[in-house]
């Protein structure tokens, strides 16, 4: 039996048409560096929207699913594309700006893009690829910065502005199914090759709905986003579509991302929300305490792309600052989990508790983890499993090229479908994620897991060790054990003996946990961005550049 | 291209199993009239949903999209079959128990229900009724009430708590299709028969994501909702649905839907949020006057069904009460809009007049006013037309028993599917709604629409009248005119001349639409539930059994 309700695609479309029309005057602020910011309401961005898709139409040829690129900040004009692309039935395609070049340019051959809209600041990054990117037969140029690099390639340049000028204000958007694509966004796998997640106008459309709901961002045209998250990653966390939806005015940073341009854009454009990953909290509240500023307009602020440690969410609280903790990955639009207290937690000493868990599933997101074996662990805050989670906005396959089919690596997905997270943790019997590692550093010890950031913090709280990592290195017993990994402070005392035993007190470390061996570094290798390089320390171990010591 | 996001369906069997996974502690409280309620976490419900499943199919031998009909009051046991019926693929239909019996006699004759779950207290609704539902095979008794009018029909005859006992307690829900059926609900139509609308998984998982939203209801898990609006009108405005997505506790109140029960559940239970239908808060208010309780819990109150009265809200705004106007019916599952001013009106003294109009179109709801002619009309806050509707949660059609394709009329669905809800009045440049009229009570004045509304209340705005009520009726020169019928208070000295200047007066009424046809009555008939009934009154003029004076 049919039901008898209509049947209407949710689309971009339909988020920009209702932006327009019903929250018209909601700002996009963007900061220039200059005296005044550039200000655009949502009924204005929204007409050059539809002029910048009529552009694309005529001028530049764009037909069916073209994907159209952008290499840009957090602007005003970032917004306009984000709308008009997926509305006339292109695709968008956002570019990392923080990539290796090689890696830009496997990402833009891959997805064939035809055309790329540049913020002129960023013409020195694309102006020398490209010669190597051979689809791309349009570059448009938006805002302030030297043209001249583009010149003499094979590609035709435009200016933004003068491309939209003067072209019709209205276009005949075209019926879209809700399972089309969108837009497109690369994870910067830290192996192999990015891998494409293609977001259909269902996802985004869904998506933007969960973001508006009181218990994840729970904004309203009251509100003002300041976007610190790009919107090269994820989609800026789903904000610009969201605020579409709802009204909510955005404040966006463009190129100025220092601690210094986003304490003075808080102070005076008054933004009452923010979103960011953790690192920009570290920095402006740095440059907080250095140079006090008026920021009590600033009550919500949402962290995620890494966990945001204790010290940083009690600072933020002090100030006013209220941090809502959420997890995520390109692969999950982003939302997959919010860390909003249960009620019953709300006012105790637990609250802080759960406010540090990567947080609660919505309905939208269902969630499992699995253990070494492959078996599904329970919901009991304690046994701890790989996370997987199914959804309407969960990546179920990678792009593989407009011809080909889509790439289900079986490391990445199940064989029902599910997205294999890569990540470790447990989920509470309420249904909030914690999560403690990552599936490929975890030691696989005699059909358990060991976590190495547990290992890690519960050394680095010993006063002696300035740093520590934990791999996993061969066992013929256990199949793998952990290999401790300790940068001793000045005058350190401890020898590997008291640390073991300082591990095993107070329940810190469950004694089959407790690493054998041991090795003093003088400093832990570490990637690009900093964090441990766990690749290098296994390969010393294996290649015997690591002086052991055995115990117990 | 095709997105690489996974095809979940959104299905009611989602939120029942989200809501007992994730939000299993939240609470169903019911009221039984007795020291203490009855108290059931959603864990608990759900696997008593689980249960009553198991019984359908089981025991009472629910197949496929056979309809399973309730009769009952706002309690835990309606909520474990909202989930129960759509989980297992079947259709949960709501019959309203306010129908006249001959109404519900053809409902349900319409909707071939195979089982009917009824309260023990309407069983002397349902037992007379009995033998002239030949489809119904199953009646299942819940809470107390005596059995015996039921006897020696051709029904079966079911204990609920029986029949749920020692079921298994896990269910393998089948894969639906999110267009499926899941629920439907008859509209009690003034005019020919009641006209069935069926829900989609879709629909309805949809919904209760807009009810979530912060610019809707908005509510989490530390709120509990006291849910007087029936579960047997429009799904009691989506709140089980919703509120199993996000854990919002819910207080039901069974039968006890008079005033002072109600206000001692407040009182007692200390809900912070409540929706309901506009009488009951009238009811609620002379209460609370004459007998003082503590409501300082409720903060939060959504009024719909029917325009909410200035005095109404102002008296709740005293109250701390803060009243949230919304506009729905039975083909908009119900959520069309809601009342929640922009923040530009936020604290100015407009903020008042945006509260009272309808409210503003979510993303989900697109929206037109037509003028008499069909053509489109601006939203300017001025032009005046009937409402029509389009989104994943409007009707587009009504059902027509099992085999017949769906009904769409005319009247009812424009050509190209919209919904035409019968609604006339005007929409802000911001999308705010405000109704005046009914399409069949507007007079159609040479290509023009004269509220029949606004006369009135401008009529009775003037002292020496006690109650007006404005019809149309043929007119050779403009099609329809108005003819104004009102009711004097005792010693009133206005001539007809004076209340039509006192219409013209300060511009309370345009000069055209003045009325020419005047006529005094004892009173204005009515309707069994006390609305003006414009349809004997037309009758009457038509008959010729009115004195009518014509002026100018």
């Amino acid at each position: 039996m049919l039901s008898t309700m209509q049947d209407v695609p949710l689309t971009v479309t339909r988020l920009l048409v209702h932006g327009v029309l019903v929250h018209g005057r909601s700002q996009i602020t963007t900061w220039t560096g200059e005296a005044e910011p550039q200000r655009r309401s949502f009924a204005e961005a929204g007409v050059r929207a539809v002029q910048l898709a009529n552009a694309l139409r005529d001028e530049l040829g764009v037909r069916g699913d073209d994907r159209v690129a952008t290499l840009m900040w957090n602007n005003a004009e970032h917004v306009e594309a984000y709308f008009a692309i997926p509305a006339m039935g292109a695709v968008l395609h956002t570019l990392n700006l923080r990539l290796p070049a090689e890696q830009l340019v496997w990402i833009v051959n891959h997805a064939a893009d035809k055309v790329v809209i540049v913020n002129g600041s960023l013409i020195p990054l694309l102006a020398p690829l490209l010669p190597q990117l051979p689809s791309v037969q349009h570059v448009v140029v938006s805002g302030p910065g030297d043209r001249s690099p583009l010149q003499g390639t094979h590609a035709r340049i435009h200016e933004y502005e003068e491309l939209i000028a003067d072209r019709p204000k209205t276009y005949d958007w075209p019926e879209l199914d809700e399972r089309q694509a969108a837009a497109m966004c690369y994870t910067s796998g830290t192996t192999g090759d990015p891998k494409g997640v293609v977001y259909s106008h269902r996802s985004i459309y869904l998506h933007s709905m969960q973001v508006n709901m009181t218990q994840s961002m729970g904004l309203t045209d009251q509100d003002t986003s300041l976007v610190v998250v790009p919107q090269f990653h994820v989609n800026a966390w789903g904000l610009p579509h969201a605020t579409f939806m709802t009204g909510v005015n955005m404040l966006m940073p463009d190129r100025f991302l220092q601690p210094a341009p986003l304490a003075e854009m808080i102070e005076r454009e008054r933004p009452t929300h923010a979103a960011a990953v953790p690192t920009i909290w570290q920095g402006l509240l740095a440059e907080l305490n250095s140079k006090p500023r008026d920021v009590t307009s600033l009550t919500q602020v949402t962290i995620g792309g890494a966990a945001c440690p204790p010290s940083l969410m009690a600072a933020f609280d002090k100030l006013g600052m209220r941090v809502c903790h959420a997890w995520g990955m390109t692969e999950t639009s982003p939302l997959g989990t919010v860390s909003r207290p249960p009620s019953h937690a709300v006012g105790t000493e637990e609250e802080f508790a759960y406010r540090l868990t990567q947080g609660r599933f919505p309905a939208g997101v269902e969630a499992c983890i699995t253990g070494p074996g492959g078996e599904r662990l329970p919901w009991d805050g304690e046994s701890v499993g790989e996370l997987a989670v199914r959804g309407p906005w969960i990546a179920g396959a990678y792009y593989n090229g407009p011809d080909a089919e889509p790439l289900r690596p079986a490391d990445k997905f199940t064989e029902d479908g599910w997205l294999k997270t890569g990540d470790v943790g447990t989920i509470s019997p309420d249904g909030f994620l914690t999560l403690t590692d990552r599936v490929k550093d975890v030691i696989k010890s005699g059909g358990e897991w060991i976590s190495s950031v547990e290992l890690e913090n519960a050394l680095m709280s010993h006063p002696d060790i300035a740093e520590a990592a934990v791999v996993a290195v061969p066992d013929e017993k256990w199949g793998e054990r952990p290999l401790a990994t300790v940068v001793l402070r000045e005058g350190a005392t401890a020898d590997f003996e008291t640390l073991r035993a300082f591990l095993a007190e107070e329940g810190r470390i469950a004694r089959w946990q407790l690493p054998e061996r041991w090795t003093i570094v003088e400093a832990v290798p570490k990637t690009s961005v900093g964090k441990f390089d766990k690749k290098v320390l296994r390969r010393q171990y294996a290649d015997g550049q690591l002086d052991v010591t055995r115990l117990g």
